[in-house]
């Protein structure tokens, strides 16, 4: 697998050492990313997550160095290198090198090419358990760079068992650390609409479970999750994986519910033909 | 000036492209820094600094790949390399290289000599303007790389002719955005103590000041710091610097205060004697 990646006009070896040390990502925190990935060796919703990338960009202050449609042609040539199938888009915007340590000057543009996620292959199936964690994203519809809650916990996540974090904040749910949060109550399907990434995953979930059940894109309260019917999460990797433990509580009997098993079958399907 | 940094056992040229892509402190902001400088050639309160560095890693839970006493080897080369009387030093700790992008496997350090700072001297005599912004830094003990609204208001702040952000949030403020704030009413002068990162000035100037102002460590209110005889702000780079403005609102005449006035010149005293 010989991955490769681009920066700024450049395709470079995976592995080669390319930022140098006074950039922004790296000594400001002032960078952001978005990530997606191929099925059937077409990249995903590619129109959805290039606008969420331009729309972070846009809310940084930070000017996109190139179109989308040079961005297609470059993807096209990292895939094509891989060898793969099927790979992983990374792309990252930092504020670029400053002399000042302040000041943007231009951005830095890096994609990276990675090998297929399998994140959490068994919690797809039999759901996870999570830790409620007081929290809220700074400028959550940016998709920065800052995950620092959710490095620091993960020994914590590991010690405990637990997949992932649920960020609530003043009695509100917003969303894990890297992934949108659906709950069901009978028919009602219900996500949050502040505080959390408009997922892209989210966005294909709420068109596919249009015609089977009433939705509700509202604040979320967090006591509203613990007595859901169902508990569910969404994104890049995750897919749909059910939630079936909060800290010490169990969702209702502690099994993956019905419905998210139905709407994970419909993106199934949906990414099992995409493409075609 | 060929000046130099460290990065992981090396010595290496400043310009030098040493940072892979996988980096948790590029992908994930999960990293932390500290800066200091020299006077008279000899660093500035080194063994502070080197605490409140150990300090930001032990709650980033990153472990310090070499000792206080390794690290004067290094400062001491990149000193001399330099070939300048003064230098800045600016360490970088981040998660290090993570292939599954989330775990810390093995820290990077990184250390940059830079050019001494020139942080704004007209600002020292005269005073500066700064802004109020509702926000507190997460995790504030912490001296992280998150500097997010910093860089993104750093057009507006020029477009208002101010020099920094004032926090502030729930009717308390907290620092400016690398700086701590003090304030004089009458001959008390007031520092916050929650919410901000312990600067190393902010800790000499109450050092200096004690023998001479009756001092009060507490939480400090928005309105306080508006209707202050005198407000000030300290760091590394801006020593004692008067704040003569908070958005439209000159503190008192808009003038730089004598109690102000009066700790710079200690400060500047102390440092002119640094090291002799």
């Amino acid at each position: 697998m010989p991955f490769y990646q681009y920066f700024n006009g450049d395709i470079l070896p995976i592995d080669e050492s390319i930022f140098k040390t006074n950039d922004l990502g790296l000594l400001r925190g002032y960078g952001l990313f978005d990530y997606f990935r191929t099925y059937n060796g077409v990249p995903f919703r590619w129109d959805d997550y290039w606008r969420r990338f331009e729309n972070s960009a846009r809310l940084l202050k930070l000017t996109l160095p190139i179109s989308q449609q040079e961005t297609e042609k470059v993807l096209a040539d990292l895939h094509a290198m891989s060898g793969e199938q099927e790979v992983a888009f990374r792309f990252v915007l930092t504020g670029g090198y400053a002399p000042d340590s302040v000041n943007v000057v231009q951005p830095n543009l890096l994609i990276r090419t990675e090998p297929l996620p399998q994140d959490n292959p068994a919690g797809r199936l039999k759901g996870i358990k999570v830790l409620p964690y007081e929290y809220v994203r700074d400028l959550p519809e940016i998709k920065s760079t800052n995950y620092v809650h959710m490095v620091l916990m993960a020994d914590e996540m590991r010690r405990q068992q637990a997949a992932d974090l649920l960020f609530h904040k003043d009695g509100e749910v917003s969303e894990l650390t890297r992934s949108n949060i659906f709950i069901f109550r009978g028919n009602k399907l219900i996500t949050s609409d502040r505080n959390v990434l408009n997922g892209i995953t989210r966005k294909v979930i709420l068109e596919l479970a249009q015609a089977h059940f009433q939705i509700e894109v509202r604040p979320v309260l967090y006591k509203e999750v613990v007595t859901a019917d169902e508990v569910f999460t969404t994104s890049t990797t995750k897919w749909v994986m059910p939630v079936v433990q909060i800290g010490d509580l169990p969702i209702q009997n502690g099994l993956a519910g019905t419905s998210t098993l139905f709407l994970r079958e419909l993106f199934e399907n949906l990414i099992a033909d995409w493409g075609k």
